[in-house]
């Protein structure tokens, strides 16, 4: 007799769950393993997973909505033909059966059967917070493929890691707090966003218990750099920063890498539903995506099929190993990335990905033009001029005709020509006439709500008003 | 060949460890063992951990100094003969060896074979912020300690815990997180402080996903219910508690229960060091010491000594379970309770203590009486004009004349004989006269700070000034 619990460590089989998805020098044997063989194991995997969701409520109606029986689907090769889903069918699931929806099948298991489920919300980046819901090998194998990166990318057993990623109902400080203190033997410090620990106090703590890596985003890195220099830290004498590992853009990886006095810099991608799909390995060319666990679409944004190899389109995931509590077949993220073409200079064998390139739901089409707010980062960056903080408007005028305006952050001093450099620059790399402001440093604070979002808001679109 | 990592997962024999702190009604079985059984389990418990204690830099010394030498500890019986340790030699350990001290005993691991290791510090009630060390194994017992007690107290796998520990670098909020989620199957809301999620977000968060238990410090849980009422959410007919567990004294029960629509509120007693040492069970009667984990033994605040059965003094804890990370033997908490005599009336063979009756170091001593500033809540409760909040103010005036004086928070509209009421309320049981000062309620929060600390202020010391 028992009082009616299941227990985290007594309902997985860790030692299988390892043997799946392989950490440390068994990790680069697997993924050095050829396309054959990690396809078999994709398939093995994707049969689990798709028996789980049958058994489930949110399946049963989305795939049976599209007309798929149980018998249809006959390995990943008919992935392509089953209906994706988004954050709106997760809203729409919750909306059904609040508060949980039934997307987490907790009907899959007997009475009194159901493992321990963790609950969390997104921090809300594109809405409403969604909730997230992990069973507890679903969970830990996402703790376990971010461990396991981050010792790819270089990560070390007396390496201190200070971690800006924010607490509360808010997934990301857990999750990564578990990715390290799990499967890793580096010390972590949980500092979280600048509200859990003020930015001077973050500073100090780095600086005494001798950080020498930060983990988390980007824009709050670089603050912490100038935080530094404020308090009379120098960011490269005093703190012994030797790595940077995030959701890092190109033109992030050259502001932080100086700002930190030329750490390695790593990025990589992931949403809370399905934790990291893809990172950036030692060799920092493309991020690999980690196919024994996650298996990676790239489809048109407007139509959803499969773009020609090298193109651009939405991630649609299917996250192989969940299959317990909220299985995942074709999400989408409306996160937009590309195939990177070739082989690895390490001889590793996933696929891999430039990164994240922009929201397709984020996306404006002015004139005709797709323009990713995004991406107008890195291409500002050309310019020495340009402190790092910008925003893009969209409006509409009486005549109907759509303007983009990027509004960005310049270093004081700069000369009156700054504008119309940046205007040209702009027009060159997308192609159409988009107008500049110009505002000083911390101007844009109010509107990019970088000292309080985990990422900045980067699109202020008028045009619907 | 590995990358050098060791992992939480793969270091602990996760059967022995349940096996020696069983779960659920295994629990239960050994919490009714005979006292000679309970005991030969404790001395097989401390022969390991000493053994541990011998191996670290930091017992070498602080033993060496006292004159210790190994073979003297024979056992348990020894133990009043060692000396005991508080915060002030963890920060002097501290000072000696930044950043981590050498009370972590890493140098007991041979190179590369160091368990993965928990770092986090208190909230920094008492002082500065202490560092916490945990290894892998000690840090899970303390889960499973604190995840058994809830399901004890009667936590329910249905149940819905909405908790308001606080996370970032503070150990309360992961480890709260991490004993629901890992040894219990209740969904976990891991709200945080008000700072993290702010508390009309908390309201609607427990009312969305039907929250029926509330974990965490007392004050912040009244208050929720004061927000919950200003937002037209009422307590009891719009949101469903029935279960509180917190750090609770007699008037916090009483006041919680009624603010909650009469939710069954258990206290528990630990520090960020030791984890859960004590709490109550369903009966509600005196705190269980977790014997199968924790040694208590009651010494006398001034000398260290074993007090009298039954009579006050310092709570010193001895960790059986932590022969990993920081060995604790006889950490002096300057917690005072005393034991509760007599036997369980639900037939658990656990000591028993009174709870949490006051710091001795926050002791005051006004012409000849302790006065436990703490303490002084209890005692204005039973005035029905007492609005809950109070702070203690001790001064000495020119003729070197101590004076302590009450300052109390009154219910709107009381009358005007409620100031000399409390006086001789107070005299009544101090046995000396106070001053009592009268405050509208909110008034007091800039002094005690309920608003931004877990744990209030409830003394303000000037005679040293």
């Amino acid at each position: 007799m028992t009082d009616g619990h299941n227990t985290y460590f007594n309902s997985v089989d860790w030692a299988a769950m390892q043997a799946d998805h392989p950490v440390g020098d068994a990790f680069l044997a697997f993924a050095r393993k050829s396309r054959d063989e990690i396809r078999a194991h994709q398939e093995r995997l994707f049969a689990r997973l798709v028996a789980r969701a049958w058994q489930t409520e949110f399946y049963r109606r989305h795939w049976g909505n599209a007309g798929i029986q149980p018998g249809d689907i006959k390995g990943l090769e008919t992935l392509p033909q089953l209906p994706s889903f988004d954050k709106s069918d997760i809203m729409d699931s919750i909306a059904r059966n609040p508060p949980l929806g039934d997307f987490g099948g907790f009907e899959a298991y007997g009475e009194g059967a159901r493992p321990p489920v963790i609950l969390h919300t997104t921090s809300g980046t594109t809405g409403t917070p969604q909730v997230l819901l992990f069973g507890a090998k679903s969970r830990e194998v996402q703790n376990l493929l971010l461990g396991r990166l981050y010792r790819f990318q270089g990560l070390r057993p007396d390496d201190v890691v200070h971690s800006v990623y924010g607490h509360g109902m808010i997934n990301g400080g857990h999750y990564v707090r578990e990715s390290v203190t799990h499967w890793t033997s580096a010390l972590f410090l949980s500092a979280g966003t600048g509200v859990e620990t003020p930015s001077v106090r973050q500073v100090a703590l780095m600086r005494d218990f001798g950080a020498t890596v930060i983990v988390g985003f980007a824009d709050y890195i670089k603050k912490l750099a100038r935080v530094a220099a404020e308090q009379g830290i120098d960011p490269v004498r005093d703190l012994k920063i030797r790595m940077i590992s995030g959701h890092l853009g190109r033109e992030d990886k050259e502001t932080l890498s100086e700002a930190w006095g030329g750490a390695a810099c790593f990025d990589w991608y992931g949403v809370g539903d399905t934790g990291c799909i893809a990172g950036e390995g030692p060799d920092r060319d493309g991020l690999y995506v980690m196919e024994d666990a996650q298996y990676l679409e790239i489809g048109d944004i407007d139509t959803g099929k499969p773009v020609p190899e090298g193109a651009e389109g939405d991630m649609i995931v299917t996250c192989l190993y969940k299959d317990d509590i909220y299985p995942i077949i074709r999400f989408n993220t409306h996160d937009v990335t590309r195939l990177k073409p070739g082989a690895s200079s390490i001889g590793v064998n996933f696929q891999r990905i430039e990164g994240f390139l922009g929201r397709s739901d984020n996306m404006v089409k002015i004139r005709g033009i797709n323009i990713f707010p995004q991406a107008m980062g890195p291409i500002l960056e050309e310019d020495p001029a340009f402190a790092g903080e910008f925003i893009c408007k969209a409006r509409r005028d009486e005549t109907g005709r759509d303007e983009f305006i990027v509004a960005a952050e310049i270093t004081n001093g700069a000369d009156s020509s700054v504008a119309d450099r940046l205007r040209a620059l702009l027009k060159s790399r997308i192609g159409i006439d988009v107008g500049v402001e110009i505002a000083s440093p911390g101007d844009l604070a109010g509107l990019t709500q970088t000292e309080v979002r985990q990422k900045p808001i980067r699109l202020i679109d008028e045009r619907f008003k």
